[in-house]
């Protein structure tokens, strides 16, 4: 079975090593006659032009197999017509309680302090973790993922929950206690999906209600923030330190005023990013199901778009 | 009980809070009148003008509490002849536990390889916590809750012993395989402490066995690196990162090359650091003790000289 990887954005020197390993019986290959392939491993971003890609010269492949969770930029294309599989990966969930953790630890250790400058300064002593208030926003699966994980490392962890989903062993404020969960957060961490409630939740008027100098974390979704309120609060240090893995435009633009600030970290949208060693096993699941002709896993409903 | 704080390294903003609420009935100052002080709360570092304390107009005083768990830098201080006691902080352990999780996050995630330019470049994914592998150099006390919470984390933690003192739950290589220790150490993190045995044991050939581009975490002893050494395998890639918080000479001099290259990162001796939370209900204890004249708590002996 030959295979085009069609992922160039993810990596093929990330990828090549675990689906060879997990399906050895492929030929894996990143170009070739379309026709040839009997499947794609595809991500947006091929080809690299810019330009959809085509699918119909791939007349033989019985599989797109998405590397992305969400479809929503692959079903519209209208030359797609061979089955459609979406990636759910088991190590999704473990990145993004790894990107959450390393980043309130950078942030409550005040790593950025340290400038590299020759001067050894007496030392600001950051408090211990059962010292440290963290409020995480949004408490269903990888919310409450995180805000178990860093309550295991010590620090003094509350939830909020626009539905009050409760998560064990902590606090869990209602929606009605924004203001409280808002209050406490010396560091902010929020997995909020994009609804209308939290469009805009982090807006002048909420960003003031932090405590001076906190950090926001967000790995969820780039709505939640006003970005010029944001910047109007790290400018005058109500919030000291923005980590932003999502924006409302991406890939962000080179000219936006995150990428210059000195208080801003921008991750390319990767902290719930697609595994190799954990996603690798699915692909190859899904290869053999369509080499064999057995039912697909994940396959896309296009009427639904999921 | 009128106690004058000479301990101006350690921050006065950082201490006097947490030493007032654990001992509210003792007068605490900055400064006044040597002979009218009945302690001293002490760190070298005072006076600021990096004389030696002259302890001899402290005609009163029935206790120096040191904030340092060593007192081999004010043991040597003719000029004292007051009951000296050194800081025992139950918070220490606490704090390298913190200092070793973070920085050890923040090599894991490859957090410096975003470089905040305006180009959204391609996400090189990390591997997840259990397909890193991370060697604690050292099992003792600090060592072996640092691997503990490494191992808690998630990380594919060894450690490494020369006396073979285990850590329940993993691996511990003895002294002899310390080829075997260095070899699968993406991650290295040395909690020893110098000894005859330690001292430049991270040479150009043991370093040479490390994998390529591996990360040092060193907050146990500057004595176990050479330092030469150390520069020629960074600037040819052979380690990636070092994060150091220990040094031959303290502080790091301005122009030692440590400040200036790109990919070592220097804290000023801070990992292990005395924490006022925690520590001043110690010292609460000690000068409520002196008030009373009962036994003090971790009274040093001259003669041993701790």
């Amino acid at each position: 079975m030959r295979v085009l990887f069609a992922a160039p954005s993810k990596g093929w020197d990330n990828w090549a090593p675990h689906l060879r390993a997990a399906c050895p019986e492929m030929e894996l290959l990143q170009d070739g006659e379309p026709g040839s392939f009997d499947a794609l491993i595809y991500a947006p971003g091929y080809p690299e032009s810019g330009e959809p890609l085509d699918f119909t010269p791939f007349t033989r492949a019985r599989l797109v197999q998405s590397l992305w969770a969400g479809v929503e930029r692959i079903v519209g294309n209208p030359t797609l017509t061979q089955p459609l599989c979406r990636m759910v990966d088991p190590g999704l969930q473990a990145g993004m309680v790894e990107y959450c953790l390393g980043w309130t630890m950078r942030a409550h250790l005040g790593m950025d302090g340290y400038a590299q400058d020759g001067v050894w300064r007496n030392p600001i002593v950051p408090p211990l973790a059962p010292e440290r208030r963290v409020t995480v926003l949004g408490t269903g699966a990888l919310g409450g993922a995180v805000a178990r994980a860093l309550k295991a490392m010590g620090f003094d962890v509350a939830g909020w929950s626009a539905s009050g989903r409760a998560v064990e062993g902590m606090e869990v404020l209602p929606g009605a206690d924004l203001h409280a969960a808002l209050a406490r957060a010396e560091i902010l961490v929020s997995l909020l999906p994009d609804t209308p409630g939290t469009r805009d939740l982090l807006d002048a008027g909420t960003l003031a209600l932090l405590p001076s100098g906190a950090t926001i974390i967000n790995p969820g979704r780039g709505t939640l923030i006003v970005e010029d309120d944001l910047l109007a609060a790290l400018d005058r240090g109500q919030v000291g330190m923005a980590v932003l893995d999502v924006f409302r435009t991406e890939p962000l633009p080179p000219e936006h005023p995150f990428w210059a600030h000195p208080r801003v970290v921008v991750t390319p949208h990767i902290a719930a990013d697609t595994r190799p060693s954990t996603a690798a096993p699915i692909v190859a699941e899904n290869l053999r199901r369509a080499m064999d002709g057995r039912p697909l896993l994940h396959l896309v409903d296009r009427a639904r778009g999921y």
